[in-house]
């Protein structure tokens, strides 16, 4: 699926194969939302298909700064001419009762999405009316749905929410953080080494001598505690000469009051 | 960490773990759109801090049917009181370039927050201001950052758009949905509570100004290099109580320090 070496494969020219279809919108506010959230994820390309008031002030309005993505919308009469020349076609359902079509999720879909446009495909993700959705004849056009998971009890995510989350999962094809599960490492990479590690350790064993921290009980448990944590932590230089600063002073009250008492 | 057979780990248990913190939401629209997306992908929790206008009109229009997420919303003046009973804090941030927090993508980062409350903690995603997002004194509060990986040259997603891709990615954990573990675990799951570890904090800044560590430099900026670092540790009870007993006892050294110049 993964294609590095062709220059046609670079994120900016699959996302150019990838178009968000909306159909019979009611609401130009949605329009100019939706056309923002696409915008936000690196898309670009809108198509309108019969929508009910369009242009509109609102959907300048609701695009801010995705106005451009507004005035290069294609629009078309029908769902069948906005999808025409495309080699895969996905149309997003609250719930595809209606239809037979096999049933992806948004992860799922987006994989399928960016593999057809990775290999030369033109898509669509098509989202129908805000109340009613795509009809019967609508879905027909479409090689497979696709279903937000949403809360069974309240699932009206409104038209531009949907977008957003389609085109996030689209996004994340596009930059190939699907698969890998991006291995959060557990530590800074900035963590010092081990033995300037050791020079901290040897300071703080001395310091909790000088404060009398111990109070007669072994000094190891304490310690290998303090060590447990602190290499879990994964200091960097700054954060160790910072500690040895700290741990400096209190050596240096330690011995002051030391020295008094002996007076 | 997964425990099927525990009752209490059923996903509308989990959910009611995790906390949605709105940080001085400026239009009290975004409020009620935020209520409608997190209602949307299954949760319930609301909880703002200043907000600037609330109760609002625009709030309960935009709630459309997440009304009852807005009248069970908590509210609070500062955002330490919003998450004191919190294991786990996750600021939501464009760009994370002013405190060195870790960052995580929101999929990690939802696996992460789900672990968490799997395990029984309270978790907190937080989300900033319209314009100006979290202040610094605000993220360091929270244990991770979290970045939705926007196109650079427009990311202005808006508030409810951040909040329902972050919900997402918390229902799909929460449906066992995401891809497994990336062995999130960002933090120990005994970690203390903010509250407890605000204790030690402050003992901590007191402890610096008896052992004379700042010498009449600002203390702010040591204070906010070791809070970072600690917050970032995760420290369990046992930890705190040493911590706050090696700080007892160089406190105690200083003050005999003290006195004995004194006499």
């Amino acid at each position: 699926m993964q294609a590095p070496l062709n220059p046609d494969s670079s994120p900016d020219t699959v996302a150019a194969r990838l178009r968000i279809v909306l159909v019979g919108t009611q609401h130009p506010g949605n329009i100019g939302s939706a056309a923002r959230a696409l915008k936000t994820m690196g898309l670009h390309r809108l198509v309108l298909v019969a929508p009910q008031k369009f242009p509109h002030a609102d959907a300048e309005a609701m695009a801010a700064g995705a106005d451009d993505v507004l005035a290069s919308a294609a629009r078309f009469d029908t769902l069948a001419e906005a999808v025409a020349d495309c080699r895969f076609v996905l149309g997003c359902t609250a719930r595809s009762r209606r239809v037979q079509l096999r049933e992806l999720r948004p992860r799922d879909a987006a994989a399928a999405a960016h593999a057809q446009a990775l290999d030369g495909g033109e898509v669509a993700l098509v989202f129908g009316r805000e109340r009613t959705g795509l009809e019967n004849s609508e879905l027909q056009l479409c090689h497979a749905a696709v279903h937000i998971p949403a809360n069974p009890d309240y699932s009206s995510l409104n038209l531009a929410a949907a977008v957003q989350v389609l085109s996030y999962e689209l996004r994340l094809a596009l930059l190939g953080e699907t698969a890998a599960p991006s291995a959060v490492a557990p530590v800074s990479t900035d963590a010092v080494p081990h033995a300037q590690l050791e020079g901290f350790f040897a300071q703080l064993a001395d310091t909790l001598e000088a404060i009398d921290f111990h109070k007669g009980r072994a000094p190891d448990s304490a310690m290998r505690k303090l060590r447990r944590l602190f290499v879990r932590t994964g200091l960097d230089e700054k954060e160790v000469r910072l500690l040895r600063g700290i741990l400096a002073d209190a050596q240096r009250m330690a011995q002051l009051a030391g020295e008094r008492r002996e007076r």
